[in-house]
């Protein structure tokens, strides 16, 4: 059956249930074949898709402008319909993804350690696949490429949930993955796209914990964190990045201006935006008006605390539901803290784990910062738009997660990964 | 308040999901202490909990024969009594258990990875402690003392809700594990036992996902079916262990009976015992015959398939379920399968992605063997009774688990452990 008959079958039956489930069972079974697929012809379906996406930029871009029309007579705000745009320029961004992909370093098979016990077993950690990735998210069409991509690289399957605004793209994008897929002759239910727009269907594949071992979600709050209370399969996710940049008492000024606006300012929409400046008492005086003045220049609002308001009195008062907000937006808060200690306790309060930074020239307040947040990512004098798989030199990601289980931080091919023990004997017996 | 005094509250108020809201929270404060906690003060607090059991023998006897008058009372199995018991001998043997945990390297710390960016970033992976977990168990008070040493020596809080059956076994035992957390200056709630027998108990700690960052459940297959269903955090577990011998037609015929033999009999009840044998066609006239004479004078019954049972007539017939049964006894399913590719194939198919070993001299057919089958451990000329921490070198184990999810197969300490990323920079910001 061809995909767009699945959809019309789908959309008149609606039995969505029944439509998961069978993509559930391809997915397993997919899955299987895939972990015995060699990285030469994983990267090949890769470099194919790539090519086919390139071929077919005149139909993926079409079915885009469907979707793009649709949602602004639907109303969308612009924001939303510019990230469901493609344009020619977008559309090479997305194959030259696929490439970059394909010259990763293929992680199935690796030996993750290896040691020969007293009765001669010779034991190895091997790498092999996580299995079947579900991937939830909105409006991006890209993603259906970049997440089906950095999942067959790793040997995976993927079902792929996109949201209703971009389905016309992502299922075009899906088509352009398939030829892809046969070309290097591996199966086409490596990569499923979900043909229903029932958001029933999210509820299913949250719930298939025996078809699926992993849900990514990619989009908004609400998104996130109804698959993290539904789920009951485990979930790689960050449901906020409320990070903090901490000026030490042994901060250098210099870097301290640079990493808080650029951390801040560089790209406010990103999830490694800083939200909160930390200052330490011990130099606020100093530091907190050049640093609040430089923010201001670029653009951004403050909301401080009594104490760095004491200094700033035209920042705004903040509340303390500003400690814990992910603005996303040119605007931070402001507290002065008692030194590395306080620091480290206002972060792992109101923070939400993912990266936060320590800009000080004390190699020791370094080290006990470093050492006690506890967060995914943390930082010494550097800024925390750092925090993506690709300036983390992984090549690409698929999110970025805060929790701890296997995956955390930036989420790359390697994360999609299990392992299984090879042990190699000659006859041993256990007494 | 004391422990003693909290169970009487409890068993008053019976208001379970207050008492375990408490232990949670306690915990995770508990965890954020142990995170921080030098290798040395582990330890310490691991050697003086061993010290203190030896000391307080006679107080925890006194108290294990009180669970097991009362298990005899209820007229409950021997075989359930016998898992109960303590002597002086086992007694010594769970100290000297902790003192083994003790002398195993601190995983907390360890750089995982390290490279440097471009840029000069510096980025290490380090491994930091999972967190919190819950470990629910069934008769063995035995699992108070090893689990939450296993989860101490990795900076996790334990909370450790045993069976009712253990339940004044299980107290006195963690009043000695508290006397060495005191002695090394650790916090009592790094190990806390639920102080209630009340069954929804349980439920609560499954529903904690806020303070409990993963279950571990031992014991029968009805208490993790139960944890598997119901948990909203994730759980290290094996549900069944269907392991497999499958005998090559390149097999050793002495390296095939011993490995048979051993993988079925040395020890029916363990979760590596073998269920299964599998013998190629090939050889299966010349070898089954040998082989299932030494399986029946070891004592085990032995099912075959129609094959099988042509070749040695005295077997009784497997039905399918046999195929997926975990006998746990002197019991194993027989079949004649194709090859490594029929082996592979009924493995995948009916096995618990636990434990499988191929017997044969030909290289060929064990790489595919080992590649093809997906379990977490897969064994080349060697006994599935292997399949245990101890065995692999891990010093102790937690349980094994057949999930795909951050921990597969012997869960040891460095398995409870998560990591982060620290990044090391000399002001850079991101273009």
């Amino acid at each position: 059956m061809s995909l767009a008959e699945t959809v019309e079958q789908t959309d008149a039956a609606t039995d969505v249930a029944a439509v998961m489930l069978a993509i559930g069972r391809r997915a397993r079974a997919a899955s299987a074949a895939l972990a015995l697929a060699s990285g030469d012809a994983k990267d090949r379906a890769l470099r194919a898709a790539a090519a086919a996406i390139r071929a077919d930029a005149e139909r993926i871009l079409a079915a885009n402008a469907e979707d793009v029309s649709a949602a602004r007579a639907k109303g969308q705000r612009e924001s939303l319909v510019d990230r469901l745009v493609l344009d020619p320029k977008r559309l090479e961004g997305i194959a030259a993804g696929l490439e970059a992909i394909a010259g990763l370093p293929d992680p199935v098979g690796t030996v993750l350690a290896e040691w020969t016990r007293p009765n001669g077993l010779r034991i190895a950690r091997k790498r092999v696949p996580l299995g079947v990735i579900g991937i939830i998210y909105e409006s991006r069409p890209n993603v259906t490429v970049d997440a089906g991509g950095l999942c067959l690289k790793a040997g995976n399957a993927a079902i792929l949930r996109g949201g209703s605004e971009s389905f016309h793209s992502s299922r075009a994008l899906v088509e352009a993955m398939h030829k892809g897929l046969r070309a290097a002759g591996l199966t086409e239910d490596a990569i499923q796209l979900v043909p229903t727009r029932d958001r029933a269907a999210v509820g299913e594949l949250l719930r298939m914990a025996e078809y699926v071992d992993v849900i990514v979600p990619r989009g908004g709050r609400s998104l996130i964190e109804r698959v993290q209370n539904e789920s009951r399969v485990p979930v790689f996710a960050h449901l906020d990045g409320v990070c903090h940049v901490y000026v030490d008492a042994g901060a250098d000024p210099d870097k301290a201006e640079a990493i808080a606006v650029n951390a801040k300012m560089r790209r406010t929409s990103v999830c490694g935006a800083a939200e909160t400046l930390l200052v330490d008492r011990a130099v606020a005086a100093g530091l907190l008006p050049r640093i609040a003045a430089a923010l201001a220049e670029a653009g951004c609002a403050l909301r401080g605390d009594a104490e760095a308001r004491a200094l700033v009195p035209a920042m705004d008062e903040a509340t303390e539901a500003d400690w814990s907000t992910e603005y996303l937006d040119a605007v931070i808060a402001v507290a002065v803290v008692d030194g590395v200690g306080g620091a480290v306790a206002h972060i792992n309060r109101w923070g939400s784990h993912h990266t936060d930074s320590i800009v000080t020239e004390d190699p020791a307040a370094a080290e006990r910062f470093l050492n006690e947040v506890d967060s995914a990512i943390v930082l010494h004098n550097a800024s925390t738009q750092f925090a993506d798989g690709g300036e983390f030199g992984m090549g690409a990601e698929i999110g970025i997660s805060t929790g701890r289980m296997h995956a955390r931080g930036p989420v790359g091919a390697e994360q999609l990964t299990s392992f299984k023990y090879v042990v190699r004997g000659d006859g041993q017996t256990r007494p």
